[in-house]
């Protein structure tokens, strides 16, 4: 039996989140299901956030509303303690927080100290503990941040170490810039590996460098089996000027199945869902592997 | 001291070779002296084949008179002793052939079997051992044909073995039609770099399904020191409709200095030959880390 790897979709969140073009409650719903017909069992559905600074995110009550109920899989994106409340209420089942690795992005992004945005991290976590609800928490700038360089990796080892201890149930290691190199995701994965257990790991990548899908491959080599990615490329970073998105759900599906492993993604559906993400925000950067697999399957498709 | 990794230039002849517009070889000696400025030492000049068949490599010899003399680092595709002829004549020092993984390839390619095309990759070794000359030899289809699926990779074990038994001075792995995914790529060059001296190896990967810049990481990974690329991700193949080009020299250049190795390369210049391949060519696909790099390198300037 092959190997199996969770892709969690995160295009209808972090993607969306970086777009230009807001999308409408139903337009969402219309990508989250083509996601669905594609068989991807994880995806994060929106976020409790504010509706002023982030309005593509607006609303995302009524996506967890009609989709959430029951769901551990699905996943949301809240701030604090106030969007925990907004989220539990709307019936969400999955939530997640963003800790990071560095004082800069930290003050930038939350006005919070590093310790600070830890420690409303882990109050969540025992909130969500007493709850029976799921806790994810995302490091952010775990290799590089843009305000204070190189992340050191025992800030994130301890990090890890921290949250996994608090009853976090699924850490996830962030390339926030898309600025890591394989050569360094394999130290760092490695390390974490060795010293927690794998399933409650995964990490996160974007391809600003072209280096998106090396990198899966490299948290691969260190026994990570668990991968944020993002339809058609959706994505981006406010503090990476010029940057591309999110590594594509598509190239990394698609390399992933080469190799032997088992995502349980239809690629075929997943064209679909790549192309209406394209036509849906009009700048999706489409996953780079697509030029050549979307005739590829067609092909296959015509001689079966 | 940091650890050198060999990048060799192959967009002036692989990368024109499979581009619509044909270049006037003031054009392409332009191209040429971009990439020199840019520190590239290692670079695949031109092609000594039919100007019927390949006009984009017309007059190839105007190139190899103006700048091969004593420099065994500029290399010549030659497709038989007659191209090997000419080239010598006109000055070349070292000397590339095609060998084949596969039978289809062989025969489609070169209307020959694949156990002639070694034949005749070894006769020419010969020769240029007689000459004093360097012979490259391109393992093509070494992971996958688009004719027989699969490649045997005991068959590139073995023949790798007896083109450097034979004294050729390099043996290129060669992923055509950009089919390797990391996995098999380490899994094959692993194998190869245990029972061969790396110094005589190199890898050369396309970026069709956009695994060329992970397949490269995997090499690497596998000891492989010296791997071809092409500006701008010059290229294709015509055995592979909707492929994309080679892996872009500026994506692999990048990767490798960021994980700290020593490629020799003034990544300013090479973003100055980038843009002079998109130009001069008109749809080069273009590196895939520039869209970031460009502005980096230029802000970096800025503040020196």
């Amino acid at each position: 039996m092959a190997e199996q790897v969770i892709i969690n979709e995160v295009g209808p969140r972090d993607g969306l989140q970086n777009q230009a073009k807001i999308l409408s409650v139903a337009e969402r719903l219309e990508l989250i299901a083509a996601l669905q017909k594609a068989q991807l069992e994880h995806i994060e559905l929106g976020a409790f956030v504010s509706p002023k600074a982030v309005p593509a995110m607006a609303n995302s009550d009524e996506i967890v509303r009609a989709l959430a109920a029951g769901q551990k899989k699905y996943s949301v994106l809240i701030p604090n303690r106030k969007g925990y409340d907004l989220a539990v209420e709307a019936g969400a089942e999955s939530l997640a927080m963003v800790a990071y690795a560095s004082e800069g992005m930290a003050q930038k992004n939350v006005r919070m100290s590093r310790e600070q945005a830890n420690e409303a991290t882990i109050d969540i976590a025992n909130q969500a503990k007493a709850d029976n609800k799921n806790i994810i928490a995302t490091i952010a700038v775990a290799f590089q941040c843009p305000f204070d360089g190189p992340s050191d990796p025992s800030i994130v080892a301890e990090t890890t170490q921290r949250f996994l201890d608090a009853g976090v149930n699924l850490v996830v290691i962030a390339d926030t810039i898309g600025a890591a190199d394989p050569a360094q995701v394999k130290t760092v994965m490695q390390h974490l590996v060795n010293d927690n257990d794998a399933a409650h790991l995964a990490c996160h990548f974007h391809d600003t460098r072209a280096l998106g899908v090396a990198n899966v491959f490299a948290a691969l080599e260190a026994g990570v089996r668990r991968f944020d990615a993002s339809i058609a490329g959706l994505g981006g970073c406010p503090f990476a000027p010029g940057a591309t998105g999110n590594v594509a759900t598509e190239d990394v599906v698609m390399m992933l199945e080469q190799m032997g492993f088992d995502t349980g993604v239809d690629l075929d559906a997943l064209m679909l869902a790549s192309d209406l993400a394209e036509t849906l925000t009009g700048s999706a950067p489409g996953g780079r592997s697509k030029a050549w697999l979307k005739p590829y399957l067609q092909k296959q498709a015509s001689v079966a």
